[in-house]
């Protein structure tokens, strides 16, 4: 029998300190006590139950800085700076153990944070940061610690997922479904970070740094958003057998890593295709384990909450920080000019002859080599237009970058060309 | 910095055993040294490298009984009984610790272990024991630790996975996929357990106890198998819109167990539905996750190594057994006689008028209402016969084993009415 008290201090008390609240009110273990020593929070709140009997509260996280009744501090503002990353330093320095929900910070500061707490043999934690649901940390760290992984990529984002599912299964465009998606509280009031990549990024950059055990590539991920995403490209890209997701990929290959952030056919086929609406998706690939694939909801108070008690729990019943061992390797990372891949093509030009040799012949210059061509009526503005797709095979992205470039230049070509990477997982 | 040093002893080096050595030769963590003490063979094998510079050799596994150098038994032999039984236990009684694949000892002593083990404070872990590739265990009894877990389904057997799908894919009958996957390794050479349901029982028995923390439900799970899933019966289904599939379920509602163990339609768009080949798949429903499903190789050397690693890590760094609460509810096992729900029936008939209206007067006499109906034309066998297939909408399962027991004896009825049950998962 264990018989432990833990107790935590909590900054924050928004979406997922709600959740959090609910949770541990309904939690029961006669082995692990959990008392909520402090809480945080800006708004006023009501905070009644038998949970709070021992709980100081504050208007401001700052306050925290000079209070110390607790073994864990729980961190649920977010932002990479500000009073969450005060605290969060504070409590490392104190050699305290930080559990956190923020993203941002653990990425961005990776490697100040793991220095910090090698150094003072204390724990930061960070399950809720990337895909709530999911477990993906814990099996990276602890159930493949002894697998050398080779690639993690998937769905990291459950808003972008659900517009982009939504467009297509409705048939409406980006901003209608945006505006649904609000009403219903899968999109924040401002979603600029889950739509333009941002918060994928985050989650890949600690997934990438935990994996390969690298410092220090957060600020260096190119990630591009949905915000461009067509209804047509949905559903020209389901007449050709794929789905248009966000991904996020991190992969090693001889020291090299590459990184990417953008929204790209996959093959209806592929276990990613078939993660749709909120939830999230992940896939590692591994030495011995080859491929394991994961889904749940990806945020939302209630999972989580999860991930945030389980990682209180974990630290209560553990001895170290990390099973898996990091390294100091400095690796390169690959721009996405190097990419080698296939490409989806959307053209609208003037429906006139001279346009197909016109965009082969640059394809020419620039050794692209077609896979399919298909010219579609155009049921939107001007009728004299032509929208024509083309898929490719595999070629380098600086060349397709630079085709692009010339083919926008032509005088058929009516608006710039709306192009796609195509991702082909077995 | 932890700086420890464990000693594992090995009892049997078959598949799983020799994926441990390889995985352990290529492993290198400073923080945690692993230090074979003792590997217990019966096989004369040949053990090379530096990893055996410590190491003490047995051809037989009862000596471990009176070997002490060690602090985790690794348990690789199996069996639910004999030397396997009676090493595992003697560690447990001599408070060492115990890492093992052994789903049959687990499953049917579930209640013992773990008396053992809480009294004498020390671990038996089991992630091998159930879908080596998918770190299940940790699952439930770490991240879902302060979740109230629903039910638990899923694919736990790859070698049926396996048949089930390449029948349909090759259009070719049980015996001849069976053949196949036997002489790619997919398939033991006595697959008896494997196809007959045994295999997932004993994993569903572990996952339910440690999920609803529950004692001795192993040997009342019913179990049927493949053995009789026709070639036919798969590709009727699939124009249907279903894939048949081995499926375990528990599930706890109102303090009563339903477990059950049987090939079932499931509709292509569920999430299991997708998981073909040697692939397991599992779907865990709770409170404040709702739904999480992991796909991942379910046996074999390497991904089951893998689970044995991860475990034998686990104890090394941690202080406690089992984060989730165990309780000693006495739930209800729901039998099968009482299960509510829609039925696919495949009837062989001679082909003559009143055969319909004889199905159709005992499915009133007995409570079934009929969603579908489907005649085939016959092309195996007598071609004065005819096939109907019928899909049910809900029904209460002893009803509509009176009614095919009743239909089984009208005299237009030319061999045993096939049935599957029907899952309806969302």
């Amino acid at each position: 029998m264990l018989n432990k008290k833990i107790k935590i201090a909590i900054a924050g008390i928004g979406t997922v300190g709600k959740g959090l609240i609910d949770l541990l009110s309904k939690y029961k273990n006669k082995e692990i006590k959990i008392e909520i020593t402090a809480i945080a929070s800006r708004k006023k709140q009501e905070f009644k139950g038998k949970i709070f009997n021992k709980t100081v509260f504050f208007n401001d996280a700052q306050k925290l800085l000079k209070f110390h009744n607790y073994d864990i501090l729980v961190e649920l503002i977010g932002g990479e700076k500000g009073v969450s990353k005060d605290i969060v330093f504070n409590a490392l320095r104190e050699k305290k153990n930080v559990v956190t929900a923020n993203k941002a910070l653990v990425s961005k500061f990776w490697n100040q944070l793991h220095t910090l707490m090698n150094k003072n043999n204390c724990s930061l934690k960070y399950e809720a940061a990337v895909a709530g649901g999911i477990p993906i940390i814990k099996v990276v760290d602890e159930f493949l610690v002894s697998n050398k992984i080779t690639k993690i990529y998937g769905i990291l984002n459950g808003t972008s997922n659900y517009i982009l599912s939504n467009m297509l299964s409705h048939k409406k465009e980006f901003e209608s479904i945006l505006i649904e998606a609000q009403k219903l509280g899968y999109a924040e009031s401002d979603p600029r970070f889950d739509i333009d990549g941002t918060d994928t990024a985050h989650k890949l950059s600690i997934l990438s740094s935990l994996a390969f055990g690298c410092y220090n590539i957060s600020l260096r991920i190119e990630n591009e958003g949905i915000e461009n995403v067509d209804l047509q490209d949905l559903q020209i890209a389901d007449s050709l057998g794929y789905k248009i997701k966000l991904l996020g990929l991190t992969e090693l290959k001889n020291k090299n890593i590459k990184n990417f952030v953008y929204p790209c056919l996959v093959s209806k086929d592929s276990f990613i295709a078939k993660v749709d609406g909120v939830y999230n998706g992940i896939v590692v690939e591994s030495n011995f384990c080859k491929k394991s694939c994961f889904v749940g909801e990806g945020a939302g108070a209630r999972p989580t909450a999860t991930s945030v008690l389980s990682d209180i729990i974990s630290l209560s019943t553990r001895r170290n920080n990390s099973c898996r061992k990091s390294s100091k390797f400095h690796y390169e990372e690959t721009s996405l000019q190097s990419r080698f891949g296939s490409y989806y093509l959307r053209f609208t030009t003037y429906d006139k002859p001279g346009v197909i040799s016109g965009i082969a012949n640059q394809f020419k210059t620039f050794n692209i080599s077609m896979k399919s061509m298909l010219q579609k009526e155009i049921k939107v503005g001007n009728p004299n237009d032509a929208t024509i797709v083309i898929t490719t095979h595999d070629c380098l992205e600086k060349n397709m970058m630079r085709a692009l470039k010339e083919i926008n230049k032509l005088n058929f070509i009516r608006k710039k060309t709306v192009y796609f990477r195509i991702e082909n997982f077995k």
